[in-house]
């Protein structure tokens, strides 16, 4: 059994050092497996331009990943994370890490931009990885790319069993009854691909911005296992190889069921 | 504005006649632009087997079809229905029926059949249809196939404004605060795609076999607009136009943001 924790941080945009501390507070903090932050947990989100955001802006190499995998280290933990990453080509990208108390594992640049995010960074030009890590086959994409099912799916193809998925998901209007779209999406794509999907929301105002606040960890089933209201973290004790079962009835198996030849 | 009208009924297995005037009334009842019918509303579904399945099958010359067609034309409205066909080849396929005053338009075949459908029918070896008739232009899919996002991008892409399914969801576990999970799936569709899906489930009790009666018309945003309970009817009038713009933010378009070179 795998314990997840999302911790839905209110990162200051700017603020390199207050951000450093209060996502090595977080990870300390967390008793679980895997431990899912929030995108750009490190710099915040509503830049005011390209300029700023490069002013926030980290290389692989940089001291912060040595700390998160020190604080991994003495939980043995898996840390899923958003940073502002600065490319050796000197592009910014909307990147998430993946650290254990080894290092940094991976890197992923998030693919799909949202917004003004346009503005400032670079999309990502690689597919998103699944990682064999501490015995879990672990899958990363970064908010908006959760919205194009076929990310999710290709992670399923390529046997994740949990995907992990820092996000900023900015306030949006919903019916009051409703869950956030972004959410019901997660639920979607989970259950499509009978997959754990754990995506951790940001919070607090910035900039007057405010967020969904929807963290949200989801079983293989689509039915959300636990939110961040009102802690604001979300647990969840998850069998993750039973994810690996993808059969429906005793004549379905939703990958082997597709027909890939009649997709576009 | 186009009015869309699904309409939940219970057919009687094995009783081609009963399920013709069930559904010749459902069309001579309904006052609406886009009348939606259950899957296999002319046989029934839980077939004994194979040879019971086939003594209800019809092809696309049956009389049937002029009889919806004659509703249909006192309409002007567009049906599209469910119906077990037996194709010229002798096999049988689970199919969906386009038709409006001039008669059967398409036939689209199901392409992932569900559970012991296997055992029945020939799975369809064409794609969805996005048909451009009284100005709409219009996908249809059939129960199981919703549930491949797949299916719902590629209609999509071919311009579909309106996604018609006609369905049997087997009534299915879901904690009781939750939708089942093929609405979640179609709100999830709907929301990734910007498209009206209308899904017509049916009624009634089937050889012990009972279904969800999830029938929703979901709006382009992804939220339900209307559903059959209690009445049987669900019933809402949407812009299809509207659903042409993709356009979520100044710097999003839901289809330009695909990464194709990225998906598998």
């Amino acid at each position: 059994m795998t314990r997840i924790l999302c911790h839905q941080l209110a990162p200051r945009v700017g603020d390199l050092e207050h951000n450093r501390r209060l996502s090595v507070q977080a990870i300390d903090q967390a008793r679980a497996d895997v431990v899912v932050l929030p995108e750009l947990v490190t710099s915040g989100y509503v830049f005011h331009d390209k300029f700023e955001a490069e002013s926030v802006a980290i290389d692989r190499h940089d001291s912060l990943f040595d700390e998160w995998a020190e604080s991994a280290a003495r939980k043995g933990a898996l840390v899923v994370a958003g940073f502002c990453e600065r490319g050796d080509n000197g592009h910014l990208y909307n990147s998430a890490a993946v650290v254990d108390g080894s290092g940094l594992l991976a890197v992923y640049r998030k693919a799909h931009l949202w917004d003004r995010e346009k503005l400032v960074f670079t999309p990502g030009d690689r597919p998103p990885p699944v990682l064999d890590v501490h015995g879990i086959k672990l899958g990363v994409l970064v908010c908006y790319d959760l919205e194009f099912p076929e990310m999710t799916r290709s992670l399923a193809l390529a046997g994740a069993e949990l995907v992990t998925v820092p996000t900023n998901w900015p306030r949006s209007a919903h019916p009051d009854d409703e869950r956030p779209h972004e959410l019901v999406m997660a639920m979607a794509a989970a259950r499509a691909n009978r997959m754990v999907i754990a995506c951790c929301d940001r919070t607090g105002v910035e900039r007057g911005q405010a967020w969904n606040e929807g963290t949200s960890i989801i079983g293989a089933d689509g039915w959300v296992l636990a939110t961040a209201h009102p802690t604001g973290t979300a647990t969840a004790t998850v069998d993750l190889a039973a994810t690996r079962d993808k059969t429906l009835t005793e004549h379905n198996d939703l990958l082997s069921d597709r027909r890939p030849e009649l997709y576009p």
